[in-house]
Formats: C-alpha cells, structure tokens, sequence
C-alpha cells in the first residue's frame, strides 16, 4: 500500500489507548496534526507535554473541519453525548472510529446519531488494554502485534473500511472482523466476566474483618489474578452495562460451574477434581504454544 | 547468628519448591550433602544432572541416617504415606520440616505418625509456588523475600522450630508464624479460592463450542488472571480436598458476591457497581503500595 499519511486526526479521549494511537502514529510519520479533546485538562496539558497531541481542542466546528480520522476513545458510556455533539461539524470526507470495549452499544449509538455520516463510521476495538489509564501509561508500541477488531455495519463505506484498517496496521496491530454481536459474545467471556471476577474477589477481600492480614500475605499468584482489578472503574462500569445481556449470561453459567466445583469440594471428590484442573491447564497451555 | 552448615539434608520431592531450596541452600554454602526422594526418576536425574541433589535416595535408613533436616515437599495428599514411611527411621536429632501449601492436615498427620519425634517437627508453608513445577523450573533465589510461614505446635521443639527458621533466612525467606488453623484460613482467600475461580473460568471457555474463537482473542488480562490455572492438578487437587472445609466457606462467600453483582447487572445499577469496583481497585493499589 502507498505510505499512509493524515493530515489531521482528533481524538476524544487521550488516554491509555487514544494517547497511545497518537504516539504509534506519528512514529510512524503518518499523522501531520493531532487534535486532543477530554475532560480532564491536566490530562490533555500532559499529552500536549510529551507530545502525543499537537493541540489541544477548543471548539467542535474548528477542531473537526477537514479531520481525516475521527477516534472516540472514551468510555463507551461517553459515545451518545460525544457523538451527539461532534455529528454536526463533520465533514462528508471524515472518518469516525471507535475503540470502546464494546460494539453492539456503541453502533446502536452511531444509528442514532449518524444518520447522514454512517457510511463513514468504522466501529472498532483494539485488544490492547492494561489495567492502567490515562496519557502517563501511552505507548507508541501498545498496539504492536495485538489484536485490531473492526465490526463493519452493512452501510460501511468500503474505502472508509480500508483507511481504518491501513491506520492500525500502521500501529502494528493485526486486523480481524467480527460482527458486533460476535465481539460482545467473545469479550464477555475472555474480559469482561475476568474483570467482574477480579474486582469480586478482592471486594470481598477488602471487606474482611482480617483484610490487612490477608493482604499482607497475599504473593504472585493473587497480584496476577487481580491485576485487571486495577483497571478503571468508570470504564468498566460502562463496559458492564453496555454488555450486561451477554455479560450476566455468561456469568450465570459461571456460577453454574462454581455450584458444580462446590459439590465436588463437599463430596471430596478429587478424581473429578483433578480432571477439571488438568482439562483447564491443558486448555490453557495450548492456548500459550499458540500465542 | 553462627554460619549454618547442615552436613546432610533430605529432600522427599524435588519439584519447584523442593529443588529450589536445595539450590539456596548450596549457594549459600550452607549444606554439604543433598539426598532426593521422588516418584519421578527422571526429574530425579535430572536434578542430580543439575547439582540440585548429590545423590538420588536408594534406601531411607540409609539415607535418613545421621540427616540434619528433613524437608517433606510433595503435594499435601502424599503426607501421610511418606511421613508413615520414613518414621522408624528418623534419628533422635533429625529435625523434620515440610513446605506443604496447608497445615491443619499436615499437622493432623504428623500427630499421627511422629509421635516420638513430634518435638521435632516443625511445619512450614514458604509462600513462593509458581504456575511451573518440577526440578526444571527450581532456582536458587525463589524465596528471596518471599513469606516463609512456620505454624509450630506446642509440643515443637525451641531449638528445632529455630533451626529451621534458620535455614529458611540462609535462603531469603521472611519469616512469619501463625497457628495452623489461622494459616489456612488466609490462605484458603487469597490463594486456594483463586486458584478454583481460575481454573473454573478456563474450564468454562474450554468446553464451550467456540472454544478456539474465545482463546484465540484472549489477551493480556487473560493470561494473567489465568496464569494459576496452569498450575500442577494434583498439587492443587490435593490442597482443595485438604482444606476443603474452609475452602467451601470462602466459596460460598464469594457465590454470594457474585448474586449481589449480577443483580447490580440486572438492575443496571451503575453507580453501585462503580463503587464496587472503586473499592476493589482502591485496596488493590494500597496492597501494591505495601509490597
């Protein structure tokens, strides 16, 4: 392909992820100007400080004439009123993507507000999370061989398609396609229930009569498993309701599985015990020799 | 306090735990002769290969015979058999130690089976255990600060219970003591009861129909919320059914956490999910301050 180059990209958003787009961007040399727009100007001042963005945003109609890509990097409890506002200062060139956590919610939400620019809406998802936020954690190799998942609606421009996915490949990620329902299904189970699970157990932990001792002498393999409990509360409230159909599902069956593990603990089974520790670890192993 | 020098030390189990205390101890120049029991030959060999023992155990009269220190580091459901085994053999001055990942039935079976040499026995537990296992994966420095917890009985021996500590800061460790009962109860929360959620949630993805979709884009979080489901089965299988009474009680807590999240879900109840997840993260970030 020619070698990419944007003249202006905005951001709404310019933290972990979207500040990490920026910087992978223009180490690349693919984005002349960079826009930053957020709620929290200390934030936005220290983008502008490393150099992430290139301005930050004042007013909607200045900020978006003639953008070449549109990336709304917020919570995806955020879309409605950031896409709400941003619609009517679009140009018809504009490209509009997304990296919520997210996709059936976030393309009803693009329904309703795009209706004249949906053509140009690439509903997408970059698997590149940590349990950190904010532009201080930006990398320009976040995305570096990690997962890019574009959902396209049937009204997505085929040109608009290419230019989101040339942007990520030039990020380094690996482009894969889903549809939105698909997407949902897929993280409800391998994030979104994790993520529940993780900040359950160390609710109940910090909740404890004895928390401090048992913190104290909580080790590796507690600090691994409850790493995603240090992600962001607001992003993963939003996430939470935004998929919470497909997410309780998935965590009703889970809890299916426990009340199973329990009567196995209760009948000190350990023959079907160890069956179902070796078939996970095994699963889990060769998920490893793949990745 | 003097230099330690243990002429002979014992080691029944020669794994990850094991084997790597026979390498601090080496490094540290501490002992003169390491004998290996096991049921596997070739890790035995290959520990042997690797200077991790000096000799593979043949007879136990001849290999307990004038021994220092006794380390039992086997999976908790081989106790008993091993503790029956090597009894009549033990010298008057052998102090007996184990690294079992629970104490109430290692204790129940020292009761049973050292009644002579109860006073020196001194049960352990060093908080170091990785998802691998194996001589392989031993190394000199896995206790390097790491928690050694020693929960002695009354009738333990002051000299014995100090010899073993002892050897435990030759290699690293920090030593804490608790009661038996006190010790599984920690760490039926914050070890034992993740190692089931984990191993659950894999169990769950891998018997799913879209198993090799859901794996596939699985990421980061996923691996480490994960990475205790690699661990041994039967270690693990036997650590659930020796603590399994604690165990139940601190699963049916956590059953009762996730009801409470799921109706959050189910009513949409954002803010308190919020606050759910604050709380998590918040003692999460100050446990890490600590450590």
């Amino acid at each position: 392909m020619a070698k990419l180059l944007l003249n202006k990209v905005v951001i709404f958003g310019v933290g972990l992820i979207g500040g990490s787009f920026a910087l992978a961007l223009k180490r690349a040399g693919a984005v002349r100007h960079v826009v930053g727009f957020g709620r929290s100007v200390a934030n936005l001042r220290l983008a502008l400080k490393r150099g992430v963005i290139d301005e930050i945003g004042t007013t909607l109609p200045r900020a978006l004439r003639d953008a070449d890509v549109v990336l709304l990097a917020m919570p995806v409890g955020r879309m409605q009123q950031v896409m709400k506002r941003i619609a009517p200062h679009l140009s018809a060139h504009t490209i509009v993507t997304d990296a919520g956590s997210t996709k059936q919610d976030v393309v009803t939400c693009a329904r309703k507000n795009f209706s004249k620019q949906l053509k140009n809406f690439v509903p997408a998802h970059p698997i590149a999370g940590t349990e950190h936020s904010g532009v201080r954690a930006a990398t320009a190799d976040l995305f570096q061989n990690r997962d890019l998942i574009v959902t396209p609606l049937k009204e997505t421009d085929k040109k608009a398609l290419r230019r989101v996915q040339d942007t990520w490949l030039v990020c380094g990620a690996r482009i894969s396609e889903m549809t939105p329902r698909q997407h949902d299904e897929v993280f409800a189970a391998v994030s979104h229930l994790p993520h529940l699970l993780a900040y359950g157990l160390v609710y109940v932990i910090a909740g404890k009569p004895n928390a401090k001792e048992l913190f104290k002498y909580a080790a590796g393999g507690f600090r691994d498993f409850t790493r995603i409990a240090g992600s962001s509360p607001e992003m993963w409230r939003d996430i939470a309701l935004a998929n919470r159909k497909i997410l309780l599902k998935e965590l009703v069956e889970y809890q299916k599985q426990l009340k199973r593990v329990a009567a196995l603990l209760q009948k000190g089974d350990g023959k079907a015990l160890e069956r179902l520790f070796t078939r996970a670890r095994n699963a889990r192993q060769k998920w490893l020799l793949k990745n």
